[in-house]
């Protein structure tokens, strides 16, 4: 048993999609959550600023005594992940592989679609680790990059959602695949408009495919919490006008604990703001 | 004369339309351009960052020999002006002020809409400005976050981008507004659009209002430049992927002296990559 709080970390409050899926497969953890929103997108950012951004980020998850690290941004897992890891005393997961495995289950076919920003599908980190776990899938990646402003805009159901959702997605269709990934933070919002036009397909949540592993790795490492309720408290290094509203829509439940964080580089520690 | 750069400052490349404007008004004028593409987008964070950035900004092209500065950026405009003003050694102009004099000059009803990002609108600074100068306008603000993202899309004349304008700007027509104010500096590029939805209505470009302005001003001071032919350089704190194709739309031709730099915050001197 250990009660130390899981660390999650992203560019900014679509992470928090993850942590509604923490907290609903794993009640009693505890969580620190750390939104780099004073530097968001890092989707539009260059690899080497990410991986520094990614281990500031990790130093101070692991200054707020995280046990175990999950990184939430797709772009950070895209470029960072390996390095973090290297880095980092306390295990961390990010957010791709889950998700794959799952795709891998699920398709008959193995024509599997991805979407996500330009970054993390430009990447190229999707068909690595496709192509680790089965050499004979067939990954088809797209960047949907307007549909994160769609979300955060709250138009989750507007008719240029559907229409910008049909343009981005009528190509997976016609390749014929049976499986769709979603490969950012932001599109289990829009799970309802890929459902209407991509009809009877399989879709994978990766939100929810890291937290189940994450679920079986604290069972395998025995640091599960027995705390009896989890809490949440989430750091942001920025507090825009309508953060509260755009993260409440991610999170599923009131943000009650947040507070404004300065960033150092690693070792120099960091100050609450 | 002075020969000496105009200094412009920008969050990202958007203010390359601004630059654009001003090198057809001023073509003998050299241009250092800054644009701080590791930070953008300013229009989510708090003002307190915003104006922090913007110091640190002015404090670039102080040091790279700027005799005026322009901030092409709105969210900094709208937020950091006066203090850039109170602390700069040489003169600063920004975007909101020359769009609002000539909307009030072309407006007949007075009735008068503006656009930008939800900070540029909520942050009040447009109000602020139409009153000062004309006690009896009316002025309708509209925030279009989306409008940002489509540009950098490139979908310029997408059916999606005509139904997403005409969601954002339906308010207005009903309104009966007879100018538009573009209050970003993405939005110019959208101009065919607003003009097929809004019709016959007065258009204001800020970006072509603020180089005019900045031309009179440089007369006045008698600080036009006399070289044969303006250079443009161009510094840019983060190079993504796909800048050099973005920033080209807003440019108008291409970006041939671009490079990153390190800012320092002021008085710590600047470095570059």
């Amino acid at each position: 048993m250990n009660n130390a709080p899981v660390g999650v970390f992203d560019s900014g409050i679509g992470g928090l999609t993850v942590v509604r899926e923490i907290r609903r497969i794993l009640p009693h953890e505890n969580i620190v959550y750390l939104g780099d929103t004073a530097r968001l997108p890092y989707g539009t950012k260059s690899v080497d600023v990410i991986i520094q951004y990614s281990l500031e980020n990790m130093a101070f998850l692991l200054s707020r005594g995280a046990k175990y690290i999950v990184i939430a941004c797709y772009s950070s897992t895209s470029v960072a992940l390996e390095i973090v890891q290297q880095r980092c005393p306390v295990p961390v997961i990010g957010v791709i592989r889950p998700g794959v495995k799952r795709a891998l289950k699920v398709s008959g076919s193995g024509k599997i679609g991805v979407i996500g920003t330009s970054l993390t599908i430009y990447s190229g980190a999707y068909e690595k680790v496709f192509h680790e776990l089965s050499a004979g899938s067939e990954v088809i990646g797209r960047p949907c990059p307007l549909l994160v402003s769609l979300v955060e805009e709250g138009w989750l159901d507007h008719p240029a959602t559907r229409l910008i959702v049909e343009s981005y997605l009528k190509p997976l269709q016609e390749d014929g695949i049976d499986t769709l990934l979603l490969g950012c933070t932001h599109f289990p919002l829009l799970m309802e408009v890929f459902k209407k036009i991509m009809g009877t397909i399989q879709f994978v949540d990766a939100s929810h495919e890291v937290s189940k592993e994450l679920s079986r790795e604290l069972e395998r490492l025995d640091i599960l919490s027995d705390a009896s309720t989890g809490d949440l408290v989430i750091y942001l290094t920025d507090l825009s006008m309508n953060f509260k509203e755009i993260g409440e829509r991610f999170l599923g439940e009131p943000m009650t604990n947040v507070s404004r964080v300065s960033l150092k580089k690693a070792g120099e520690g960091n100050k609450k703001a």
